[in-house]
């Protein structure tokens, strides 16, 4: 999420979300924190998404929910694709009466103090834009995630001659995007895939499955073509995967010969030799069909030795082990499989180096702020911008919520952090998480809990009934008959002591019981579970 | 763990342990299941370990101590340092007395109705070796984990002249590493890391810090020589690296020149390009030397603007994330990170495709048994096997307990799976944790818990005091006075109509309270916390 201020005015730039690392247990979605735009609701202009994966839009329904309630409702602009991505995610969250603008990317308009015009960009799914904020100071270029794809799958390439045309008027702030600035060269043409996954196909005697992300619509007008090619039909396996294809086909970025698809049910009914299907579940997702299928437990898809899992996408960071795991369990059922390892069935959609320096020398910009990247990369895309001629300080290596800020005779600074980071959603709530209940989750999943209930007389403090010693997750307990004895006498005898010394407040005595019982614990499991004693007095 | 078993009497190869995944929630480490040496205690000869690696040798202690208390104490057979690494390893666990008997490699004896004889192979860790067993009905040859490096550092390369002989002579089974059967080709010579490593440090301005595995101690020699001749220092940081210094050194696999070494306190005192600091954590590992320095919290070393990192190691797979997170805090704090991308500052232990055909040539069993590797792994293998002329049906991919049996006349087939897998260590004890314990924490660390303690009167059954309600790791509960109030009477009102249907059993009681419960909270939260209700009768 990117947020540009003017003459007190606002345009986010995205709003994406990411999904939760191991250690944040229990947590579904990670939000950035917007505290800053909840504050300032009311001055915001518009929300413009540059492309619709969810790590530009995926965050849409929180922030739109959270500003309506502060009062304010900015329209959504995008391109078509990206708004119908848009309007599938706002109506699963049953957020109605959204203002969603169509922009044709050239187009250009005003929005407040501020002129918007979206560039038509390449990228691994369609209607991907740079955004360009003109402003009496001069132009913000937020590039969007991009590649400059010479001979896309649509035809369409980057628009260079309007980048180049916007650096020739000059250009104040380019902010680009650092995914792929670590790998040298030019990455390769999405239109380059097809053939390769063609002639991987016709190697295939068995069935073939492919996957590769649902919103890549011309990977998958590919993965068609090449069926076609072959005289095979295509099964679509998962929701997203259907859904994306109706979507993309509705807007005309899909066509489908006709007769070609087959519902998931009919698959069983072709001969191996005479079906393609293509899968969710490239990253190894625990509940997707490419996982379901691999664990023999998806209800259609039975897979068996001769098949042949193409993989035409490569591990997000973090997935690896999901995805290698997923390929030996498809191994150990005898399938053949098939990874950008093996042959060129994957194309990033993000510029390598010379894809950036090239953008650099198109936009010209006089300043550069990397973004998009973690750290690591936002350094070699500094490095870049200085090869290219970029002065030093001209290059701003920003982190989370600190404000570059540019002032009216156009000099630039980092200003004061505002609020920034992650917000987490679990279940229908977001909010802050992270201290206690993270803490608690991962120190029950660590050593589990032992409750132990103590029931004492309101007169005089004593024990009215033997202690209840419950446990959830502490392993080797069934045996431990011994340790449940020994906590209870331990409880009797704290509540004892606790009575001798006229010990009564319910607190107090909790914290006396967990401080017996946890050392009593340590000591014969060499574990530390929770302790929670619970004192009732009756 | 492999088991050779032949006239009654058993072999035990390696006995190693693994490191748990995330979703093996609170687990500290992995054996193998060792049920099957457990019952025919009495009938093992010997342990041998091929090297001194954790997934080789780790589980040593675990095994040993079980043993003994089936009244058997095996001697454990291996090299001079596999030997010193398993010493320090048993005395870490208090086990005394074993023997431990230092084996030279290429010289044979007898072991019961078998023939040892340990082969000098190459590998990441001095030391390493083959192990030969010779039956009356032929040779087994074990490679343990090996690479045919023809010019390591110690000048010793794998004996494949001892290979070549064995071959001649005639092999029953090979069992074959398939860590890299994958890459194509033969793996580099570690020998070419350590001038790589000298141009890497020579470029270098500011302090260098290396990480490589502890144990691999020929890597540490070449950083140690790299440092001495551009006259810089070595500090040894991380418990580990300074122990397996101090074992190299004593075996003499490590040369270090006097005054060389400087003392973890005294790296502050030395300028910055006069110090190499040799640190554990090349695998991202949360508590190991590196970690901290690059979170800033390492009590020694400040690393800062100006240093930089090599990475003189890949990462396990798996161990990704954490490599990544702590090479991105590094490039935070502004040092540089040098990785086995950027320089060819890493060599694998394990051989190449090539390697894997060489050894087949050498050693031209009639049995192959591909292992140590996954399903892909041994498939991949299995077709090398094929591709240097071993019979189809004379290649076994096995998979763990699955015993391949070779009857008199020498015709071999899988027999009837065993009892085999992973047993978990929780603390001090191991054992089956998996089902309950495992499920438990996965669904507190997955959404917390409730407990509601109710309190009845033993009489009639009616509430005597307010039921408390007390969560934890459930999330946004401290606004939740209206929930906490719901549940309270939901629990009055399930007990009364229980009251009133005569329900009296506790775990009828609870039961009901559960589902009363467990429908109110999900309705609410929209999460399944674990609910646990506990009816207190006084």
């Amino acid at each position: 999420m990117t947020v540009v201020e003017h003459d007190g005015r606002i345009v986010v730039i995205d709003v994406g979300l990411r999904f939760p690392t191991p250690e944040m247990v229990g947590i579904d979605l990670v939000l950035p924190d917007f505290s800053y735009l909840r504050e300032r609701a009311r001055e915001i202009e518009a929300i413009v998404v540059t492309h619709g994966h969810e790590d530009h839009l995926g965050a849409l329904p929180w922030v739109l929910r959270d500003l309506r309630e502060q009062g304010a409702d900015p329209p959504v602009y995008g391109g078509a694709l990206t708004l119908a991505m848009a309007r599938s995610k706002l109506e699963e969250h049953k957020l109605k009466e959204v203002q969603l603008n169509d922009v044709q990317a050239g187009e250009a308009f005003e929005l407040g103090p501020f002129e918007l015009e979206l560039i038509h960009m390449t990228h691994s799914i369609p209607d991907s834009s740079a955004v360009a904020l003109g402003t009496e100071l001069g132009t913000v270029l937020i590039t969007g995630d991009y590649k400059f794809d010479q001979t896309p799958v649509d035809g369409a390439p980057a628009d260079v001659s309007r980048l180049a045309e916007l650096g020739r008027e000059g250009v104040l702030l380019l902010c680009g995007d650092s995914t792929n600035v670590d790998r040298p060269g030019f990455s390769p043409s999405e239109s380059l895939v097809g053939p390769h996954l063609e002639e991987v196909f016709a190697r295939c005697e068995g069935r073939i499955v492919v996957t590769s992300f649902a919103s890549n619509i011309h990977r998958v007008q590919q993965v068609i073509d090449a069926a076609a090619a072959l005289e095979r039909k295509v099964g679509l396996v998962g929701r997203s995967m259907r859904k994306n294809v109706a979507i993309g086909r509705s807007l005309g970025h899909v066509e489908v010969p006709d007769g070609l698809l087959v519902g998931v049910r009919e698959i069983e009914d072709f001969p191996d030799d005479r079906i393609v299907i293509l899968s969710t579940g490239s990253q190894g997702e625990p509940l997707s069909a490419l996982r379901r299928m691999a664990y023999r437990d998806h209800p259609q898809v039975k897979l068996h030795e001769g098949d042949t899992v193409v993989f035409s996408a490569t591990p997000v960071p973090g997935n690896e082990r999901a995805v290698n795991e997923t390929i030996d369990r498809l191994f150990h059922i005898g399938c053949d499989v098939v990874t950008s390892n093996d042959a060129p069935v994957h194309a990033s959609g993000h510029g390598y180096a010379e894809e950036v320096k090239l953008m650099l020398n198109l936009v010209k910009p006089r300043y550069v702020m990397p973004f998009h990247g973690d750290f690591k990369r936002l350094r070699l895309h500094a490095q870049l911008a200085e090869a290219v001629g970029v002065e030093p300080q001209c290059v701003f290596q920003g982190d989370n919520g600190l404000p570059l800020d540019i002032d009216a005779r156009g000099r630039a600074r980092f200003g004061a952090a505002e609020q920034a980071g992650m917000v987490f959603v679990d279940g229908v709530e977001i909010g802050d998480v992270a201290d206690v209940a993270l803490r608690d989750r991962r120190m029950l999943s660590a050593d589990g809990i032992f409750i132990v209930v103590a029931t004492i007389a309101e007169q005089d403090g004593r024990s009215v009934s033997a202690p209840e010693v419950i446990f959830r997750g502490v392993p080797f307990m069934d045996e431990a008959d011994e340790l449940v004895e020994e906590i209870k006498s331990t409880v009797e005898a704290s509540l004892a002591r606790a009575a001798g010394e006229e010990i009564r407040e319910i607190d107090l005595l909790q914290q006396l019981l967990h401080d017996d019982l946890a050392r009593l614990v340590y000591d014969r499991l060499r574990r530390r579970p929770m302790v929670l004693p619970v004192v009732v007095e009756v």
